[in-house]
């Protein structure tokens, strides 16, 4: 365990044990085509199967199964419109609890739909960070519920990293993993999981150009914010990096990779051709950077994490070759 | 086994001896939203991720394997310009042999790639049944090469029928199986295979209703050819029933449900979608059958067979809710 990480090993499979039977165990897939297109071999994590289409679902039902009875019943809250509010909606209904989501009022309907799918109340706010901070301090007044945040969370963490768990249970013999970086739950909780498994592992980030302080950060060695507006089709990917995810960058990840959309998007599009599996553009981004040729590696066995699934079908369809 | 089936249980459970390490068991998937939309307990054989992107692959390699060393060496040959073809050039640079695919001069490019991809050596021919039918008997007098048709072959239907054997191994409690039928290769192998593994198993077949041969058929309780150009979106179902798969549906399947190509479509979507899973037309026609309703099944444990996943992302894409 690094200095000042908040999770550790333990924390990681004491989670896999928590959730173990409310997500799925995703399974593996590889592919003889991209083998040969990267020059390695590659052990891709379908976790676009994952319960809500991501591996959200691991850190919120961790998250939710770690909250004590009195707090567990006032209810959660969050503000992310996005896969982990899905997630979180989820979660709190398989457990039976209230959940809240914050949303700007211009969120698309489609993503209030989804949400409001798995049964929780949406709170429309003013389309600002201001906005949005007041009303969930509001509601976080009002209803005493307990705010969980998308990715700077120790459980969030410990729940992501069981996709690393699960992925080095199956493939022991992993030389690499290669993982997508926005707010970086996933890839903190996966480079503690996978090194804790097989010390010595080499762990890699992925990160849209447009998106890059965690790129930014490595080659600092302090973690830095982003400097300007984060824009990629990764859309899970254009938070900046979690202040508890930054250790594990620093001693844990060999080099963050940067990604641009194009390779993404062309990433995306091999992945639906050669292996039939819808996956998001920050899905992709991982085996982009493997195909780019940017990675110090050849012949090696690496794990890619497909993190998620839900991609608007015609942006899939667009342009593809 | 019917009077006149050409291929018995034990010939499939042979065929998956013979195939087991060279294509993929391929996983069983569920949805939970989509149980709820069908009112049943859906199990999908995600013969998607198979090999080549089909099921094909299954038929093609047991065809290959049973082939007599003296015939082998001389090479195959077919003229499927689609998944069959594929699966039979890729079984057979699998097996060390030479193939020759007879294609029709305007095939799309993208075809003609996919199968020299393989390394089949592609013989262009005048895009006319005739025309088809002379480049093959030449190619057959030149080389003394085996033809392997596309379903209308007991090799071909007993490996095809290694789907349903492992769906029913998976999951031995199925009340139905719901399968796609255009030649009936898949349809014949897996309701046989399937009443093997359980007796009493109720089977239903899914046709576009732009190609309803197998409906015509079964209504008239006599093997129809069809009597019009086939047309619909399920491009692998636009042949006509084979011979050697009559018995089957005669014997073997309850009810052959037509199918609109819009509710196709809309299926083939909702897989990508909910599931996360790339499946061409041909593949979701069963998914679409079950959502339809016209199924005589409530509360039912049916087996699925997404058949394969080679679509034009475009395609996915276009129109998509």
């Amino acid at each position: 365990m690094s200095a000042d990480e908040t999770v550790d090993f333990d924390d990681i499979t004491a989670a896999a044990s928590r959730i173990g039977g409310r997500v799925h165990h995703t399974p593996v897939f590889t592919s003889r085509s991209l083998d040969a297109a990267s020059g390695n071999q590659l052990f891709f994590k379908a976790e676009n199967l994952q319960r809500c289409g991501a591996f959200k679902a691991r850190g919120a039902c961790n998250a939710i199964a770690r909250l004590p009875a009195e707090a567990a019943s006032r209810g959660v809250i969050t503000d992310s419109s996005g896969n982990h509010g899905q997630a979180l909606a989820w979660a709190a209904a398989q457990a039976g609890l209230a959940c809240r989501v914050v949303m700007p009022a211009d969120a698309p309907a489609v993503k209030q739909a989804a949400v409001a799918a798995y049964g929780a109340q949406i709170h429309l706010c003013t389309p600002t960070l201001a906005g949005r901070a007041e009303a969930v301090a509001r509601l976080r007044a009002q209803m005493g519920a307990c705010y969980i945040p998308p990715f700077n969370h120790p459980d969030i963490i410990a729940g992501q990293g069981t996709v690393a768990l699960e992925l080095l249970q199956a493939h022991p013999d992993l030389d690499a993993l290669v993982l997508p970086v926005g707010g970086g739950g996933l890839m903190a909780g996966c480079a503690i999981a996978g090194q804790g498994m097989r010390p010595g592992l080499r762990v890699f980030a992925a990160e849209p150009t447009g998106a890059n302080d965690a790129a930014r950060s490595k080659a600092a060695g302090r973690h830095l914010p982003p400097d300007r507006e984060h824009r990629s089709v990764a859309g899970g990917l254009l938070v900046g990096l979690g202040s508890l995810n930054w250790p594990s960058l620093r001693d844990r990840v060999e080099a963050v990779l940067e990604v641009e959309d194009a390779e993404t998007l062309a990433a995306m599009r091999l992945l639906a051709s050669r292996m039939k599996l819808v996956v998001e553009p920050s899905g992709a981004i991982g085996l982009a950077a493997v195909l780019s040729g940017r990675l110090p590696l050849r012949g090696a066995r690496i794990g890619v994490v497909l993190s998620g699934g839900n991609v608007d079908l015609a942006q899939l369809g667009a342009d593809a070759p």
